[in-house]
C-alpha cells in the first residue's frame, strides 16, 4: 500500500509503531534551571558542529568552512554580506562563542538552544531575532523532520543556527552561488526574507503530501471504509494539530516583520515580506480547511463503516427473523408425544411445508414493504 | 437520478470516482523558485493566448483580437476606456509583454501566473490589482469550473487574465455593447466594479443550485434515508468547504476596494461597491448556513439510518425472543429418552402447545407494556 | 398531536410534504442583470398594488387610499406626518413613480424590489432606507410568512413598502387612529422605531411557539422518545437557523439608527431605539439559546432512543443467551444414534433438565452479578 | 436518591415532571403593547405589595413599613441614606406612584415592571438603573427561583423593586442593622454594590450544588452508567444553559457601573465593584466549566453506556457463535431418514461428542486469540 | 500497569476512587459574608503557620525563621532585598499582622486568604499584588497539588503567601543561597519574577506527564482499545479542564505586569517578564493542543471501540446466516411425521446434507463477494 507518507503514518499502518514526533516537542524542557544559563535542549543530531560561511556582494561570492566563531569575527563589519550557517547545537561553548563576539543577549543564546521554542521575532538595538520551525520532508525516506532555525540579522552579517544538517536553504544557496535572482543585488534583510520564505515554501510542500493523503483517504472511505482507515485518520489529523502549532506562530513572525520600523528592514524587502506574509495566511487557512476535512473524513469514515454494518446487521435479521420461527414449526413436529393426531395425516407433511413457505413468503412481503431491504 | 449538479457530486452518486477539484488547488505551488520568476503554475487550459480588446467612450464601441502586447499599447494612453482581455496564462512571455509595456511589478505578473492565489487586492503607484476566484456552472455539462481573473485598473484601461475561454462577464460585454445601463457613461472602476459583480452574482447561481441539492437531500432522508445519501451530503459539504476558501477573501477584497483612497476608485463607484460587498456578505452567510445545514444533514441522516436500523432490530428481538424458547419446549420433547412419561400422556400434547401459546402472549403484552413495539 | 406550528413543522408531523421555506429565499436572485434596473424579484403574492395612506399631527387623523404615486405627492412637503404604505411590490412602474416623485436612488428602489435583500439601514442625503424581515405567525393557519419590509423616513413623510396585505403594524394603526401613547405628539421618526419595535415584537410572538414546541418535544423525550421526534426536532432546528438569519442583522440595523448622526432620527427617539435595540438582543440571545437547546435535544434524543434499543436488545441477549445453550443439550439428546447408553437411564430425563436449570440459574446469577439487568 | 437539587432536576429523578423553568422566562412578553405602556409581565407571586424602608446613617437606623409610595416621600432629600425595598410588582399604581413622585422616565418603569428584562445598567440624568435576576436557593424546598431586581440608585436614596418577598439581601439588612463591616460609614453606591454583592455571592450558592451534582453524576458514571443519567445531566445541562443567559449580562452591569464616570459612583466603591466584578468573572467562567464538563459528562456517558452494551454483545456473540454450529450438528443426527448409516456405528455418539468439543474449544481459542474477551 | 501520574487518574485506573480535585476548588466560598470580612476559606494544610525570612543583596544572604509579623518589620525599610515566605493561611491574626505592619488594603489581606481566588495582579499606591496559582506534581506519591501563592511587591520587600510548605521555589532559594545567575545583583522586581517562572516552569512538569500519559492513551488505544481506557482519558480531559482554569489568568497577570508602569518594575525586568509570558502562552497553547488531542482520543476511542465491536458482530452474523437455515432443514427432516417419503430414499441423507454444503457455500461465497469480511 503505498503510503509512506510520513513515519507516523506509516505506523498507523503498517503496524502498532509509537508515533515518532513526541508531543513533548512542543514543550521547552528547562524548569528550575536559572534564566538566562545555556543549556542544549533537545536531542543532539550531530556529531560535530559545522559552520559554514558565505559572504557575497553584487560581483563575487566566498564559501568556506569557519572552524570556530573567532574564525568568523572578520565578517563582522565587512561591508560584504556574510551568512553564517551554524549546523549544531550541542557546542554550547561555540553559541556563547558567537554570542560574545558579536554581542548577543544571554536570553537570545538560550531562546537558540533552546529547541521547543515557540516561533517568534525580537528585536534588541543591534540586531533582530527570528526563530521559526523548518518542516522538512526527506523523499528517500519519507520522513518529516521538525527542526528549529533560529536567525539573527545584523547590518552587515546574517547567523542561522539549524540542529544538524540538511535543510531546505539549497535554492537559496543556489541563488546566491549562481547569482540569480535579485538576491545578490540587495541587502542582508533580503537574504533574511528569502531564507523566509524557503521555510514557508516547504510547508507547501508537505500540506501536498497531506491533500494527497486526505484525497486518497476520501477515495477509500468511498470505496470500501475498510477499519483501518480510523487509524491512518486520526494519524493524519493529529500531524496537522502539530503543524498548526509549529506554523500558525509564524503568521506574527511575518507580521511583525513587516511591520518592524527598524532600519535593519528596508521598505523595498518589505513588499517580499509581505507576499511571504500572504503565503502563510494560505498555508494556515489550508492547515485549518485540511483540518475541517479530516474531521470531516473521521465521522464519514464512522457513518460509512456503521452504514455498512447496519446492511450487514439487516442480513442477519431477515434470514434469522425468517428461520428461526419456521425452526420452531419443524421443533414442534420433531416432538415425541405420543398423541399426535397430526403425525399420522397423509398430507400433513406437505401442508406443514407449505405453510412455512407461505410464512417465509408473507414475512419478506412485509419486509419489502417496509423497506427492510 | 436528475442529481447532475456538479462532477464531484455526480461522482458521489453514480460510483467512485474520484473528486475532481482536487486539494491541491488550495496550494501553490512555486516551492523552490526565485520569488518573482515568472513560471505559470496551474494547468494549461487553452490552445492559444487570445487578446480581446473592448474600446469604448459614451458614444462608440470597438471591438478587436490582439496579437501581442504591443498591439494594444495604443489604449495605454488613449481617452476611452479599454478593457483589454487575456484568455490563457501558459503564454508567459505575452504576460511579461504586458508587464513591460503597461510598466507592471513582476510580482504582479508572478501572481497573475500562479493560478493557486488567494483573492487580494493590492495598490500601486500607478494601478491596482484585484485577483478573485471565478466559480462558474457551466449549464451543458454540469460542469463546476474554478478560475482565477486577476484585473488590473490603471486610468486609461483595465486588463483582465483569465485562464481559459469562456467566463461569467457576457453580460457585461452585452451591456457595453448595446450601451444598457450606465456602464457606457462611467469611468475604469466602474467597469472593474462590473466585473466583480458579475462573478459574485454567478456565486449565487451555484449557491442556488447547492440550496435546490440541500434540499433533494433533505426530502429524501424524510422519506427513505438511504446509505448512498450520506455520500452525496460529504461530497456536498467538502464542496462547501472549498467554495468558501474561494468566496470569503472576496468580502476582504471588496471592503479594501471601497475603503481604497486611491484616485483610480470614484466616490461614484464606491456607492455600487457596497452593494456588491452586501452581495457578497449574503453570499458568505448563505454559504455559512449551508455547511450548518449540510452538517445538521450528516448529523440527521445518521440519526435517521440509526432510528431505521434499530426498527429492524426490534423486529429481530421480538421474533426471536419469542421463539427461542418456544423452539427450547419443543426440543426438550423432542428428547429420545425412554423414560419420559409426559410424553405417553394424551393431553401432553396440547397442554405444551397451549403453555407455548400463552407464553408467547405473555412476552407480546410484556413488550407492548415496555413499549417495545 | 397539536403541533401546528407551521408549515414546515407540520410537515415533519403529518407526513412527508416538502418544506415550505425554501432554501432559495435566502438569496437574492438577479444575477446577469444590469446593476440598477428594476425587477422585482420574489413571488407576486397580490393582486394589485394597494396604497394606504395615513396623514396625522397631534390633532387629527386623516387616512384614505391613493391610486397612484402622484396621488401622494402633495403630502411630500406637507407639514403633518404621513405614512405611506406600499403592499405588493411587482408593480414595477409604480416603485419607480415613488422614486421618481420622492427623489429616491434607483439602487433603493432595486433594493424594495428584492425580495432577497439583507436586513439593512443606509443614510442618503434626504432619506433613510430601512430593510427589514417581518416573521408573521398567522394563527388560523399557524403558518409562518417572511415577507420583506423596506422603510423610507424623510423629513416629513414615511414610506413603508410590503410583499402583500396583512402584517402587523395594526397595533401601530391603532395606536395613531386612537392618539393612544406618544406617537401622535412625536415625529416621523418615532414612527419608524413604532414600526420596528413591531416587527421585533412578533419576532417574541414567534419564539413564543418555538419555546412551547421545544418544551413539549422535550417532554415527549423523556416520556417516549419516538422516532419522529428527530423529525420534528430536525425541522424546528432548521426553522431557527433561517430565523436566525433574518433575525441576526436586525441588531445592526437598529445599533446603526440609533448611531445615526442624521438630522431624522431625534435624540428622544434614540432613547426608544435603544430600547427597541436590546430587544433584539435578547431575541437574538433567545435563538442562539434555542438553537443550543434544539441541538442539546437532538443529542438527547439520539441518546435516548440509542439507551432503549439498548434495553430492548438486552432482553434479546439474555434470552438467547440462556436457552440457545439449553436447546443445544436439547438437541444432543434428540440425536437419533442407537448407541447413547443415557437415553435407556431411568434418571436421565429428569436429570437433564435439571443440570438445564442449574445452567439457566448459574447464568442469571452472572448476568446479575455483572448488572447485565 | 439525595438529589433535591432543583425541581427541574428532580423532575428527571423522580419522574417524567415538566421542567419548570419554562423556555418563556427569557422572552419579555408584551408584543403589540405601545412602548412605555405600563403592564406587569410576570407571574403575580405575592398577595400585597409590601414596601420596606430603612433609613440609616453612621449613628443610627430606622426601619418601618411604608403603605404608599407618597409615605417615602419624605426620604427622597433626607441626609441619611434610605433603602426603600418593594416587594411585589402587580400593584402597578404602586410603582407608577414611585415614578411619579421620585421622577422616574415611563421606560424605567417599563423595565422595573417586565421581569423578562436582561439585566443592564442605565444611566439616566438623575438616577442610575441597574437590572439583575437574583437567583436563590431554598434550602428547605430544594427549589430554584429566578427572580428580576432593579436597583434604582439616587443620591439620597436606593429603591431596589423585587418580585415577592424572601431574597439573598438578609446579610445586608443585618450588616446595616448590626452596624458591621463600613456598610454603615459609606454612601448609598456602597450600598447598591453590597446588594449586587449579595446577588453575585448567591450564584456561587448554586454553582456549589451544581458542582457537587456534577460530581455525583460523575462518579455514578463511572461506578454504573445507569440510563437515568442521561435524564439528569441533560437537565443539568438545561439548567446551566439558563444560568448562563442570567448571569452573562451581569459581566457587563459589573464592567460599567465600575467604568460610570457618574457622580453618583464614588471612587471607592469602584474599588469593591472591581472585587464584585471579578467574582462575576470567576461565576461566569465556572458556568462555561460547568457547562463544558456537562457536555463531556454526556459524551462519556454515552460511551460508558455503549461500552456495557458492547460487553453485553460480546456475550451474546460468544455464545451464539459457539452453540448455533453445534445445534446444527445435533439436528443433522435428528433427522429421521432411514438410511444413515452413522446412526448405527458403536462410536458414533461419543465422535460426535468430541467433535462438538473439539469445535467449541476451537472457537474459544479463536476468539481468545482475536482478543474477543 | 505504570499510570500513577495523579490521584484522579489513578482513581481512573485502579478503581472507582472519587476524583480528588474537586470543583469546588473553582469557586471562592464566601457567600453571605461582609466583603473585607478576614475569613480563611480553603482547608486547613498545615500545623503552624511558619514564616520564613531570606534577607541578601549583591554580597551577603541571611536567613531566619521569624516567630511573628512584628519580627519582620525591621525588613520594611531595609536596603537589602528581604524575602518574607508565609506558609500557612488559617492563622488569620499573623496575615493581619502583616496587614497591619506593612500597610496593606483589607481586600488585598480577604484575596490572600481565600483561596478560591482567580489568578490576578492588583497594582496599589505603594505595593503590587499578584496571585497566582502553584500546580506542583510530587515525584513520589504521584499527586498534584492545587496550591494559592500571593506575592506582595514592595519597594524593598516581597512577601508571599502559600498555603502549606513544600513548594516549588527551591531552585530560586538555592541561586539566592550560593549567588547563582544574576538573582542576588538585582532587585526586589526580578525576585518576584523568578518566582513567578518558577510556577510556570512547573506548569511544563505537569504537562510534560499529561503529555506522556495521552501518548500511552493512543498507544493502547492503537494496539487494544480497552474500554477502561474511556475512564482514563475522561479522566485526564477533565483535569486539563482543570488547568486551563489555573493556568489560563496567567497570560493576564504576566502581560499585565509587562505592561506595569509602576516603579516597581524596572525596565530591565520587563525583558525577562518577556519572556515568562511567552512561556505561559507556551503552555497555554500546549494545553489547548492537549486538550483537543484528548477529545480527539476520546472520538478515536470509541470509534475504535465501535470498530472491533463491528468485526465481533460480524462474526456472529455470519455464523448465525450460514446456520441457522441449514438448522431448519436439518429440523424439517427430524420431524416425525409418518408420510415423508423422503425418509425412505436411500440417497436422501448424502442429498440433504450435499444441498446444506452447496447453501453454506454460495452464502460464504456472497457474502464474500459483498465484501462482509
Amino acid at each position: 500500500m503505498p503510503f509512506p507518507f510520513n513515519p507516523v503514518i506509516r505506523a498507523g499502518i503498517h503496524g502498532k509503531v509509537k508515533a515518532m514526533i513526541p508531543f513533548k516537542r512542543l514543550l521547552s524542557g528547562k524548569a528550575g534551571l536559572s534564566p538566562g544559563s545555556l543549556v542544549h535542549v533537545g536531542d543532539r543530531k550531530v556529531d560535530r558542529v559545522r559552520i559554514h560561511v558565505i559572504d557575497y556582494d553584487k560581483d563575487s561570492v566566498k564559501e568556506r568552512e569557519a572552524e570556530s566563531p573567532s574564525d568568523c569575527e572578520e565578517y563582522k563589519t565587512s561591508r560584504s554580506i556574510t551568512w553564517i550557517d551554524v549546523k549544531g547545537l550541542h557546542g554550547v561553548e561555540i553559541i556563547q562563542g558567537f554570542g560574545e563576539r558579536f554581542g548577543l543577549h544571554p536570553l537570545v543564546l538560550e531562546d537558540i538552544l533552546n529547541t521547543g521554542q515557540r516561533p517568534k521575532t525580537e528585536e534588541f538595538e543591534k540586531y533582530l531575532l527570528v526563530i521559526c520551525k523548518m518542516l522538512s520532508y526527506e523523499q528517500e525516506t519519507g520522513e518529516v523532520g521538525m527542526e528549529q532555525v533560529s536567525i539573527v540579522l545584523a547590518p552587515s552579517f546574517v547567523i542561522t543556527f539549524q540542529e544538524k544538517e540538511g535543510d531546505v536553504f539549497d535554492p537559496v544557496r543556489d541563488r546566491i552561488r549562481k547569482g540569480r535572482g535579485r538576491i545578490r543585488k540587495m541587502g542582508e534583510d533580503y537574504l533574511v526574507y528569502a531564507l523566509l520564505d524557503a521555510v514557508v515554501d516547504n510547508y507547501f510542500v508537505l500540506l501536498d503530501k497531506v491533500g494527497t493523503s486526505l484525497e486518497d483517504l476520501e477515495e477509500e472511505i468511498m470505496g470500501n471504509p475498510r477499519p483501518d482507515i480510523l487509524d491512518r485518520t486520526h494519524v493524519l489529523k493529529r500531524e496537522l494539530i502539530l503543524m498548526r502549532r509549529s506554523i500558525w506562530p509564524m503568521r506574527e513572525v511575518l507580521s511583525n516583520l513587516q511591520r518592524e520600523e527598524s532600519s535593519l528592514m528596508t521598505e523595498h524587502t518589505g513588499l517580499f515580506l509581505r507576499d511571504a506574509y500572504e503565503h502563510t495566511i494560505q498555508v494556515i487557512e489550508t492547515v485549518e480547511t485540511f483540518n475541517d476535512m479530516a474531521s470531516g473524513l473521521m465521522d464519514y469514515h464512522m457513518s460509512a463503516v456503521n452504514n455498512r454494518m447496519n446492511e450487514v446487521m439487516k442480513v442477519l435479521t431477515i434470514v434469522a427473523t425468517i428461520f428461526i420461527p419456521l425452526t420452531f414449526i419443524a421443533g414442534i413436529y420433531g416432538m415425541n408425544f405420543e398423541h399426535m393426531p397430526e403425525l399420522a395425516w397423509a398430507w400433513a407433511y406437505p401442508a406443514v411445508v407449505g405453510v412455512m413457505g407461505v410464512l417465509a413468503g408473507g414475512m419478506i412481503v412485509w419486509f419489502k414493504h417496509n423497506r427492510f431491504f
